[in-house]
């Protein structure tokens, strides 16, 4: 059991297993300065409702289908064949995560907050359909793939392509786990530019069930992207502490902006019941429960403090600027279940949205609570 | 095996189930005093198309999560996560149905008829995403739930609120199992209304795969609903009988209408071959076939008469009056899988359609039949 | 193990098995005389993502539902309740094939080429809502039935219907198996053609990843359809030929033109690795790999060559005209992987799309490749 039956028969080297979550948000979004939007205040929403399978077949041979429901659509979002070259390498085909941060890379699942950092969004962070390969040998892992696009903005006119790359090195020093890594990332829109279609770089305040984004660019027509990561996180026994910075350089067509765009976060994480957060090939990993209930334990407590800095002001485009201090208490009453309370105080400058007096310098405080079960 | 293998380990608390539904209509609506329009007579369609999992997880959570794909694109309806509190008491996050009533709450796939009371429909139930309790003792179950709105109408400027309770009484007399119930639903639209969302309350002659409703009022900007139910049903050997009431108030805004609809239905059915309707947990349940094909049987006749009472009419608001006379067959080779063929004679007194000659009162016959097997 | 775990009790008749497939291509169309077109040139796509269910019932009853979520939202492929009435009859209800041509149902997962013959497209074959039967007998297998429409046409207004029968004779002569196969089909689109919904009859190049079409008639008003093909195919050891010729006769509604379309194939096939190429129920089946990588082997190489005819020019109306030369190298690893790479020289003769010169008449070269899972 791995919340859902892993059904496998280890001789041949077949496997399959369901997988899925649900989370569910509720949030509210406080008015700053009598700005009146009715995305505003209370919202709440199902996140994430996502149902797939993973299975292995024998040759090395492995895949992953899944797909997020809770929008009312269909969003592919893993949809992988893979293969296991053995001593250590990899080969991926198909849509999956391009590399991008410790923190996009880390299951919505284990995060520590209900949403990831600001940049994440902002940058534009998703899966897209590629190949790649990885290397892992001890504390070293090397992740590096060709990508064109979401498999959803794939039509037969789309011929952007990019080329992305990880490195990361995450030593055991005693009882401690170290992680250090950087990212590289290049894209070029090719066609798509040239047809006009355009970028907005931008992001929520904290929660996702409000579409009011106090953070906002113009629509751009970004014809080249660059960006570059630093990754650092330390786990030593219930203490945990991970911080990241990310630049993202857009060249734009038909005009002489290049902004460089820049984001990153700290947060430091404790369990005061005791358990070690999980960490496992360059990411964290699930928690597991000291005294879940099913053992008449009372669960996990984790309490977790974040600053969240996106900067989208350069180069004469003014997106705006999020200084945003966040606090999470988390309950994981089972392995499986996950209950989170998020709060953030966040500071914007030069905010996409005036408020009543023409003022776009204002703080805005968030609240969000997630129910969360997954196999 | 439920239809689907359920996979458990009973010591740990872990159990897998994947769960769906077929549902196949063809159906035949009668044109009216010459009434010429394309959605009357032949029509056939997928009547849902259901795929999903259910599970448990050690102690004592539980997940539920379903969704049908019949329109060819994704409608969610269930999507929970529950907990089992002990003591029969039980609460339940998300997406579920919030109580209405015992025709509503009846699974499609055992009702007596193809398709449930006209009320069901006219007045909207809907499964919607909220946070509900339940208490069972013995014969005596009590359900309350606050409810926001269905996950696909979630935005972030939907703040709808409402509170959903029943209570249920059902001993069991000798051989004879009796079912009392009561529910009260309010709901407050808050900003939908203000913003000038509508609602129209409306049915279909009795099959699903017909558009054209006799039966519909205008749209309404309605602010505020109420409504009350009682049930009664009495379940004997291969005899049952079922009915209820149920009675809608809308508050509209921007005019003085307050209308109050009023819908129920009586039904009496008879299993030929001896079987009995099953019935658990404050709702009719599946029935168990006596003499199965696969047992060299013929499977379970029932023969189900109904009368369907609708009242769209009140208040200066004329949505049309329906009295159904209907008629089921049904068939069920093996304890999955049903066929069902339906006859209604249907009346309607001030219908939305009005006739060639510009007659409003008319009777329309109309036939279906459903294909179904689930798992 | 059949890719997915197969659960089934073989005592009472109960079994399931989740089933889905992903493939996804890389093309290249090239730009006949200067044709600007961003459709042509480098292309890619998630062609297939299916994910679905299939199981037995007690009763001889079965049920198969299968989605495909590709293009990002849900088609349903097959969504049928079955029943073995025993002595090779069987029955269907709900969508599936209407027996078309031998390329057009085998599945995907097993074609010699990474699309089908251009005349199963151009002539819109699709899977209908419908009841039919089969009868197999030795070499003998009739199939018939009577189809509405596509799950995804069928609204209330539409009263379309057909019938649709094929006839196969497949005998083995020594170590040879041998296949012969006619069809024919009827369709009349009653109110759809009224009300003016139109139908084109049209092709892609080879690969489905562009969607820029050379061959396409006008939108067309059709009324009826009338079709039939002949199939032919010869499995010997590694080698197998196959070809088939299909008339598609359609009739128009306010017009004289009553066109007859034409479309036919010829290949040859041989496994350089010595498998054969598998053949069931009146199509090809999964090939079994001799040394696949899970046993130290290096898979299944297979190289087919093939002439691909469509016409589409008749009675007035100008579609164009195809010859394909194409060759196709597939190399299957493991069973339920496959790797396919094509090229295709087309000839095209008074094209849809004019060249930069006015010319109709030109060539094209086309690239494709292919990854493939399915469990």
């Amino acid at each position: 059991w791995k919340g859902a039956p892993l059904i496998e028969d280890k001789a041949s080297g077949w496997s399959f297993k369901p997988r899925g979550r649900l989370q569910y948000d509720v949030g509210h979004v406080g008015s700053p300065e009598g700005i009146d939007d009715r995305g505003l205040g209370f919202s709440n929403e199902l996140r994430r409702a996502r149902l797939g399978v993973e299975g292995t077949i024998p040759g090395g041979f492995d895949y992953k289908f899944e797909m997020d429901f809770a929008e009312g659509d269909v969003e592919i979002t893993d949809a992988t064949l893979g293969y296991d070259a053995g001593a250590g390498v990899g080969f991926t085909i198909g849509q999956h995560n391009s590399f991008q941060s410790l923190e996009e890379l880390t299951s919505s699942r284990f995060t520590s907050f209900m949403e990831r950092a600001a940049f994440t969004d902002a940058f534009n962070f998703e899966r897209r359909v590629g190949l790649s390969a990885a290397y892992e040998n001890g504390p070293f892992i090397a992740q590096a793939g060709v990508f064109t696009d979401n498999i959803h903005d794939l039509d037969d006119e789309n011929n952007s392509l990019g080329a992305d790359a990880r490195l990361v090195f995450a030593p055991k020093m005693g009882e401690t786990q170290l992680h250090f890594g950087g990212s590289a990332h290049y894209r070029d829109n090719n066609d798509l530019a040239e047809r006009g279609d355009t970028t907005r770089y931008r992001q929520r305040p904290m929660i996702h069930s409000s579409d009011t984004r106090f953070l906002a660019t113009p629509e751009l027509i970004v014809d080249k992207e660059t960006s570059y990561g630093l990754e650092a996180a330390l786990i030593h026994g219930p203490l945990h502490a991970a911080g990241e910075v990310h630049w993202l350089e857009a060249d734009t067509l038909g005009s002489v902006a290049k902004p460089t765009f820049f984001g990153g976060y700290a947060e430091v994480g404790y369990y005061l019941t005791g358990e070690t957060r999980g960490y496992k090939g360059g990411k964290f990993d699930r928690t597991k429960v000291l005294n879940p209930l099913s053992d008449g334990g009372i669960g996990a407590f984790q309490v977790n403090l974040r600053y969240d800095h996106l900067d989208l002001i350069d180069d004469g485009i003014v997106g705006g600027k999020q200084q945003g201090y966040q606090a999470s208490l988390i309950w994981i009453p089972e392995d499986h279940v996950r209950f989170l309370l998020n709060y953030g105080r966040m500071n914007y400058d030069n905010a996409a949205i005036p408020a009543l007096n023409g003022d776009r310098d204002y703080s805005v405080d968030v609240f969000g609570a997630r129910a969360q079960i997954d196999f």
